[in-house]
């Protein structure tokens, strides 16, 4: 793996040699050593201002404290400011890291400023999300159990913040949320996409939307869906280009799916069966499904 | 994102309007705010059930503890009064939150009971499942290595105990218990599921087992399979029908296959291979292949 | 669940009963009861040499301490010697466990030496896999981000890692890292793969790569390919074995292709579209895709 010698009797000088390396290699490659003006946002404070996002949504479902009509202003007015507090300490890293930002503190408290007062409208769309995903799943009991338990709700509840961010053109925040969700839930949507009232995702392990796609309302989409580009082999050069598909209002996209390009378009009503693969747009009205199971049986005796 | 003019010397009076608009939410919108009777159950407490678990099942992989003989016995009974305990605090809050089921204690103390009592059946269970997992994986070195890091093993460790409560109609906590499995390990298996011994799942991200399927002895499943339902449009109105598959013992289902329909009856050594899409049964000793694989080759010059 | 009659009134009882069973059952399966000197490796201490490996390689990014030139020597020889002692206890566990390794002083130490020597090489190639990610993402916006956020970056950043230990022959560490880097992005790469410089993987939900599996350089994968074995029916007598296919350098895998057998090799500069099923080698320079998505288009009226 190596081609130093190691010297046992020596392993002071080759830890030396190790640390020498290392070293050398944070002062070639300028993008791992910052200085005090540019650091990474935090991962751990991205997650808390996640869970505070839900304890300020749905305060009886993941507030430590017991919230009651006596306590709530007090409660929700002190989860508010420190919300405010975290968010506007890993959005100035973000910025100032990205440089491209100008990060005075105006623009900084404004875009807090606006995020936090999305929260309210962001709140009723996020119940509309829940009431969805109950009325189309069978295996449902009710609506808290989906709140407490269901990923396509928390991959969607976390999506609808980071999008909030992603508009308000914060940096790199919108992305670490939807991959703290991708990592807990297997459902990766890129922050960019737009998404309409009344979305629905079940089981949803391997699902892929992708940053320039657009989706209507009332859309339902299962596990293993990919909503993504025909290519990517131009790689950077592509930044910018709408790449993924556009779904119109009642699409349902059964598991396993895959729908590619950003001229794509699936139309209203459409229902797309299984395994299918569709790279040409679809119009209103219509149900895709595999021609027939092209499958072949043979009798097997079993060793 | 929001049509309120934010006025940025006058930060208190719209944060007074953003905590008014969610106050108004939690009053009308009767799902988000508790009394002190209904309450949800803790995902945290579900997730040291499960811990709970595993260093009662197997001590000497999961418990700080060093157990050994002369210490097992006071060990254990440390171990289960703690577990009766947790279990007790969070059964009795989704049975109070559900309403439907009656919480007299008489009650819940003989579902915990009747749980705990089945701990060392379920342990004999496991360790085939893990048996069966060794013996059919070649990367696979020992039993242990299988205990401590096969996500296959840990889903269907959390599925046997959470079928367990399921069968004795506890509400809530079985999803939360298949759900934590899920999001660690990508297999979702809904508790409901009825499963055979000797259980295997190798790799297993983005497998889905629906809630009415039915597996044999000797099933062996790779990732990505769906035991799904044909349809759900219907949504609410399927539940309690039988919507998923039924397999029979000794049937093996390669990756990515899916398979469709509480009708769908895949019958005994059959094996079903890779990406295949099935929506009807298939009778005893059969192989099933996709007919050939449909591809086009294109000399293709690299830009 | 058991047959035993739960007698309420006499709880004290059943729980001996219990106890007893459990107790019986560690006794007579061997792999649960360890003594002093047989005890499996700590999955914790396990995350905590993937969280120092990530503080060593990228100091700026991870590291709760702020490091800079004036401090990084001093740093780096902190964290080399924690991790040194972190690995030692959790490689002679896993080399006493498997009995099959002597695990003198001398070849301990010289194993825990060549994986910290290794480090600053490991450190090069895996910044060059952030690039390559980097370059081929058109929705990623800087290097950073990646690393700090791209699961398909942290599931090569833990297999590089786990592949040098895997080389060292240490026993089930290797594994564990690699299933923990599964547990968190969804991929899972055998340690044992061997895999080239400069690779590529996005969204990654669902990828699998076996463990003899060979890939060549500028490999791009992307999210649910399967890089497998045709059939693993002959279980441990398939041990050590090649099962699983070569990629040479320069090729492009699309979402959900499954890419089977030991003997199949995917040529220089090959591009296998979406959905492939492929089973036999492919030529250098060719593009594979679906002949055509073989579809049923219905019209449909929405009830």
């Amino acid at each position: 793996m190596n081609n130093k010698t190691i010297d046992i009797t020596n392993a002071e000088l080759v830890m030396e040699d190790i640390i020498d390396d290392l070293i050398d290699f944070y002062d070639t490659k300028p993008i791992t050593m910052f200085d005090d003006k540019k650091q990474v946002p935090s991962v751990d404070e991205v997650n808390k201002i996640i869970d505070d996002l839900k304890k300020i949504v749905f305060p009886s479902y993941f507030s430590q404290v017991k919230v009651n009509k006596e306590n709530a202003h007090e409660h929700l007015k002190k989860m508010l400011f420190d919300l405010d507090d975290k968010l506007n300490k890993q959005i100035r890293l973000a910025m100032l890291f990205c440089k491209k930002q100008d990060c005075d503190e105006k623009h900084l408290k404004s875009v807090c400023d606006q995020f936090i007062g999305s929260i309210p409208k962001l709140q009723n769309l996020i119940l509309k999300d829940a009431r969805m995903i109950f009325d189309g799943d069978p295996s449902a009991v009710n609506l808290e159990e989906i709140i407490i338990s269901y990923p396509g709700f928390y991959a969607i509840f976390v999506y609808r913040f980071a999008h909030a961010l992603y508009q308000l053109k914060v940096p790199i925040i919108p992305r670490m949320m939807t991959e703290l969700a991708h990592s807990k839930t297997g459902i990766d949507i890129n922050p960019g996409a737009v998404i309409g009232d009344n979305f629905f995702i079940d089981h949803g392990t391997g699902v892929v939307i992708g940053e320039t796609a657009v989706i209507g309302d009332y859309v339902k989409i299962y596990q293993g869906v990919t909503l993504g580009a025909l290519s990517t082999h131009k790689g950077q050069l592509l930044a910018g280009v709408k790449r993924h598909p556009t779904l119109k209002d009642n699409v349902t996209i059964y598991a396993n799916a895959t729908i590619l390009g950003g001229e794509t378009v699936i139309g209203r009503n459409v229902v797309i069966g299984g395994n299918t693969f569709i790279t040409s747009s679809v119009a209103d009205g219509i149900k895709v499904s595999i021609k027939k199971p092209e499958l072949e049986f043979t009798e097997f005796s079993k060793k």
